[in-house]
């Protein structure tokens, strides 16, 4: 198997000389941290990413999660892999010193350990990672005595934490929720009801499991407005400390495609009418609440995604280096040596394509990233201009890598040949992992309405403003350069046919109702997205020429050299496909909303 | 599960609605059937998919291949199909009455059962499938003592057939193939050697492996001018008609991401220098004669992925029928009902996907059927001219349906969202089935370099000259209809996009050499597939309009009115695709040809 599965060299470019990463250490939340300890904590991850996480890649897929007798049983390994987590302080990096925490930015804190620990083992990585989401929820509108009873104990990776939110009839729709809490007397509420496809949501590698669940207080206001947020223990706490079983039951896991290595569960609330839950913050804004934890989660979707295809990139890279095959087509000798594939310009371009995915997906993680940190140490206009940022390109960063992410690990497959398609390579299991992504979180198809039909108009195309601001301030620092030149040229037209499109959806949106506006906003957030990766590969090259400038070693010549040649790449091959897809929005016919049903009748 | 995985219906528009596959009929060989002969074939083929295959897709899945002690163990149910297609004549349909075969055109014969078979489960219908292509072989290049020998056993479904191509060190490049065969006086020669990734290359289904293999007789020229074709049956045949096991031993089994229910195998060749191997034809012409089974299973590889493409295009039809979830956006009351998912814009844009890329293809394949059909029973210049044609679109109907199958597949587990993720649900494995087809029979990356290095150049450009006369046809009649004028009109402008590139392409051939001009040729092959299927889709709505004008009955009408959308589909939101295409194959740089291995560095 691969030696590498993501690159430290990157997310230090990524952090240092793409971001300014260093520039949060002024902010007092910050002041206590160095460059140093983050590298530190970089290192730290690469480490542990992999002595523990990358063994176990292919065991914890071939040896998944076995439902038995209503427990669910899952690799020893988890165990040890949650109470390293919790004792390297990696569930509560970013969270306050007085509640355990480390008060690390976010990007450094989460986004680096997050994105190495699952680019080594997608499936290992998720079990702290939403302890860590839920937990936080808690920190933010928990009580004392809750942030008391739950937080040491998650924080130590001894109890898992989830995010429980699917119902049987409410996928997407969050509105439909029926699970229903019952007020008593007693300071608790009776919860009653089941939740579908719940990550994490009973296994043996945890002495308790924390679900952070959205539930509808009885006699709630219908829809969304009626959500409440309340903490349900699968073992409650008595006062003693001792664990009492609380009425949460595993029905069931599914045996899925990938992402093999984590349960994902249905569960049975109070079916024996003792299943006590906990209000989180008042009543009836639930949904709110979770959005914290939701958002969140989207950005560590797509974080996953990418870093699945990033070990996949390179799995495909050590084999086209060493696996012979063919000639160079200017060779006619059929006795000649075979040539390392990566001669042939074809297998080129896919690494290509995949180098571009995932750190062009990398990049605008990280600059998402770096919003939410700086949106948690600013205040007025500042503070709200980094929230719109953030909110804004939340579906587009949660969706590109997911998408892309999926075709990233089909390329790798396919430079392997038959190789690719069989277990004893990576691809295949990486294939299967990266699949899930643009389902949970939110479907593709939810993600591009939240763009078009949420976030583009919000606070009067406010964020959408500032968004284009932000292109243009690296279109202008590469319009300096005579090489980058031409790339920003592209990016210019590329923003005005954004402005252009984005206008006529508005324009139907006005004359032709929400139907016909919102119909191609899946095409919408593609074609938003290439521009966005545009934007960040253009930024990258800016980067690499500064850094070019200054004759590094040979090492980090070839490296900064390479990011020429993606951004070459991803303006030649990739930017051009906006123009399909600018065809197609400007023109729609509402095809898709008249096609009646019984067409697809034979 | 889902109840159907093909249309009957759509595939009779193929052979009678949208061509006159009927016509054939007027040729002597095919004069002693009818369109109720035809019919009739489709009929039992339909049963037999419902009934023996259909059932066994997941059981075959689940219960894959298993090696121990050199011997390959499948489901005990490949014997009874094996069986049941010998006793169907499925195996030998096209074949000669003389050899035991029923003269059935390609078309009817092999394409129809074999998408029907593969759209029930693909993994079952390749082991008669690859006996057909091997007996083929014996057919047109074997000696009357070879017919003799092998064509009963193989026909009846007893003894298997393989192509025995892919060695350890050669899997693209077949001028490395080692393999080698030692003549004797004995009149077979001894072969010694190991293939890879052999299908069906050995189990206990059949009482007999018969590999038509490629080998390299001792001392014959290096490179592809030194490749014989051999057969080398597992077990040898005895004057008195017993079997001896002749030292061909299976080293072992590839464990696949999907395709789970047919054995790839490692074989090796004369270990203890017992292996005979009988010559077919002339000495080292090997490569000419096995392109026979080459070309077949390319179009086989095209027709199994657009048929994996219709069982998950079926599946998600069912399933978006039957979900409820969300409400129209139109809607604001959260105590409305929930709607299934068909009402929504973006499930039918999905579904809309589905049906272009599995119609769209099977339309290709068909016509590419047609051209076989027509070239085996035709001369001189007709022949010929339907050879090229056949010759030019094979790599375009391997491909457009194999990689755009994988999507299709992959739009359709999107539908499902996380149950599409499930293994309750077939889209994951048909997921995993797809995946094989852009792989094997030669890369993409292959096709598109016989497209564009290879059959675009052929006979001085005479089969793109034909090409282009079909599509200019299919425009004309189009034109004539106010409906479809503006959609001949759109394939006016792609096929002019079409020759400008072309074009570029020959100019960059001859200034800048064979890399260059070959580096993006499996973007070419992309450009040029979607405007054949544009040109596919032009000439169903033809035939769709045609249909409508003789008042059919509600579900026809449903039928042709969903053609009609389709269409519209596919000009609208596929063919636009080509501008970013053209655009980067008019603006080539020769980046990935240039591009240095070490910048992949980091």
């Amino acid at each position: 198997m691969a030696e590498k599965f993501i690159s430290d060299r990157n997310l230090k470019f990524l952090l240092y000389e793409l971001n300014d990463t260093e520039a949060l250490l002024k902010y007092p939340r910050y002041a206590d941290h160095s460059r140093e300890v983050f590298d530190m904590i970089m290192n730290t991850a690469m480490r542990m990413g992999k002595d523990l996480f990358w063994p176990l890649f292919e065991e914890m897929d071939r040896q998944g999660p076995e439902y038995t007798n209503g427990e669910v049983k899952v690799h020893p390994k988890v165990r040890d892999i949650m109470r390293e987590c919790g004792a390297g302080g990696w569930i509560a990096a970013t969270f306050p010193y007085d509640l355990g925490g480390q008060q690390l930015p976010f990007t450094v804190g989460v986004m680096v350990p997050t994105a190495i620990f699952g680019a080594a083992n997608y499936s290992a990585a998720v079990y702290h990672g939403l302890t860590h989401g839920a937990a936080g929820l808690i920190v933010s509108y928990g009580t004392q005595e809750m942030k008391d009873t739950y937080l040491p104990k998650m924080i130590a990776g001894e109890w898992q934490g989830t995010m429980a939110l699917t119902e049987p009839q409410a996928g997407s729709s969050l509105t439909d929720l029926t699970t229903t809490a019952t007020p008593t007397d007693q300071g608790y509420y009776k919860i009653k009801g089941q939740k579908l496809f719940i990550s994490a949501g009973d296994h043996d590698g945890a002495d308790n499991i924390v679900h952070l669940a959205l539930v509808r207080i009885k006699d709630a206001p219908p829809g969304i407005k009626g959500i409440s947020l309340f903490i349900i223990p699968k073992k409650r706490i008595l006062a003693d400390g001792s664990l009492e079983f609380n009425d949460v039951n595993c029905a069931g896991i599914y045996h899925k495609l990938g992402y093999r290595g984590a349960p994902i569960t249905q569960l049975a609330f109070g079916e024996n009418d003792d299943c006590r839950g906990y209000l989180v913050g008042e009543a009836n804004k639930g949904l709110g609440y979770m959005f914290q934890m939701m958002n969140g989660a989207r950005i560590d979707v797509g974080l996953g995604a990418a870093c699945i295809a990033s070990a996949a990139y390179y799995a495909s890279l050590e084999y086209a280096r060493e696996r012979p095959q063919g000639r160079k087509l200017t060779s006619k000798d059929p006795l000649a040596p075979q040539v390392p594939i990566i001669e042939h310009a074809d297998i080129k371009r896919m690494l290509l394509f995949q180098r571009a995915i995932v750190e062009g997906s990398l990049a605008l993680l990280v600059q998402c990233g770096l919003y939410e940190d700086l949106e948690g140490v600013t205040e007025g206009e500042e503070h709200e201009n980094y929230n719109l940022l953030l909110e804004l390109l939340t579906p587009v960063a949660k969706t590109y890598p997911a998408e892309m992410g999926i075709l990233s690990c089909s390329t790798g497959l396919q430079i392997l040949g038959g190789y690719g398609f069989c277990e004893e390579f990576p691809l295949e299991q990486l294939y299967r992992d990266v699949r899930i992504h643009t389902i949970h979180e939110g479907t593709t198809g939810i993600q591009g309405m939240d763009l078009l039909g949420r976030k583009m108009m919000m606070k009067k195309g406010k964020a959408a403003q500032l968004y284009l601001a932000e292109v243009r301030k690296a279109i202008k620092e590469a319009e300096e350069d005579a090489e980058l030149k031409p790339f920003a040229e592209k990016l210019t037209a590329a923003v005005a046919q954004l402005e252009k499109v984005t206008a006529h959806q508005f324009e139907v949106a006005a004359k032709q109702g929400p139907e016909m506006f919102l119909a191609d906003a899946t095409l919408y957030l593609e074609f938003f997205g290439i521009i966005a990766i545009a934007w960040q590969w253009l930024r990258q090259a800016s980067a690499a020429k500064i850094a070019l400038q200054k004759n590094p070693g040979e090492a980090d010549t070839n490296f900064y050299n390479g990011k020429l040649v993606t951004c070459r790449y991803f303006f030649g091959y990739e930017l051009p496909k906006i123009e399909g897809l600018a065809d197609r929005l400007l023109n729609g016919d509402g095809l898709t909303v008249t096609m009646k049903n019984e067409y697809f009748e034979d």
